[in-house]
């Protein structure tokens, strides 16, 4: 048996979203079409809304539906002359919810990743450099993901930076905070002795 | 810090999804808006198409955006004289998957839930009556859930029927096919045994 077309429709475009396949997109439709219709009313016109209005802050390349984001605008922000380099939009979130982090962020949008066609055109770099040589900041954090692919993106935008008067850290490597040392990985501990610090 | 107004909303309105936290509506957002514009625009428009014109069918209530959904129009499956209750629209998809159904289908969109007010009218239980009283049934086989719930309606749908010439049947209770006795619960066991038949 078909359904009806419409209803298959909303179905297989449902698996669009991550994480879902087959069985959660028919749960999705039919909670939605017995339970939220109103809901769904919205998140339809909000996504296509979306889709349609927000590209990418022209300084940092987050999402927004501005020329230039809030961050990017605030004076306060750029006084701090303090760049943050991230591969996410969800990392400025994950970091601004620390309420440490007063500089200014550039997002790259993924990691360096030849295989998959991602370089440094496609992490806007030429852009960051741009950035950099405007003279705007004296340090430069790279927070890119401690993984393989995020610290060769770390490494590769190091090299870079050094043509330009600008300092270049790496956020630290280290044993997570509340959790057990029995529980660590061998690699996160002898990232934690390699670069212990004086109390 | 805060997202940009349209991310923030189109965040908010993925929650209307069911399992969708605000963990994963993050997620779900970024993605769509870093590798699937396309997709999501689909996905747009046809949620707003299917909440504007999908209704119920107005023999089986299941969701169609005809008048009469395939099933109830076919005169292959009038002339088998069956009709199957079922709580919801993904119950009939999982029985005709079996392809071993020829009959119609009724679909209660729930079961009887007086703490929820769920009663007899929300479960449309007049429009079946109003069928089964047009004398196009033998036989009614009464496939709700097997949870308490589900039990209940079966149990008040067959007293409902008595008064009309059709017999009631439900569907069998027993060991699931290709499972494990042991790892059978005590309830559907006991059911298995009550319900045994001749070879």
């Amino acid at each position: 048996m078909k359904l009806s077309p419409l209803v298959q429709e909303l179905i297989d475009n449902l698996k669009h979203l991550p994480g879902v396949g087959p069985k959660s997109a028919q749960r999705m439709a039919f909670h939605l079409l017995e339970r939220n219709r109103i809901g769904a009313t919205k998140l339809a016109n909000s996504m296509a809304k979306a889709m349609e209005h927000i590209g990418h802050c022209r300084t940092c390349r987050t999402f927004t539906e501005l020329e230039q984001c809030d961050i990017c605008a605030s004076p306060k922000r750029q006084a701090s002359r303090l760049l943050c380099i991230v591969e996410s939009p969800s990392d400025i979130l994950a970091i601004e919810q620390t309420g440490e982090f007063i500089g200014r962020y550039f997002v790259l949008m993924g990691h360096l990743s030849p295989i998959d066609g991602i370089g440094p055109e496609e992490l806007g770099l030429d852009q960051l450099q741009n950035l950099l040589s405007s003279d705007e900041f004296d340090e430069m954090i790279l927070a890119t993901n401690p993984t393989v692919e995020g610290e060769a993106t770390a490494h590769f935008i190091a090299d870079l930076a050094g043509s330009y008067d600008v300092s270049v850290t790496r956020i630290a490597h280290g044993v997570p905070v509340g959790g057990e040392l029995g529980y660590v990985d061998g690699n996160t501990l002898s990232h934690a002795f390699s670069g212990r610090k004086k109390l």
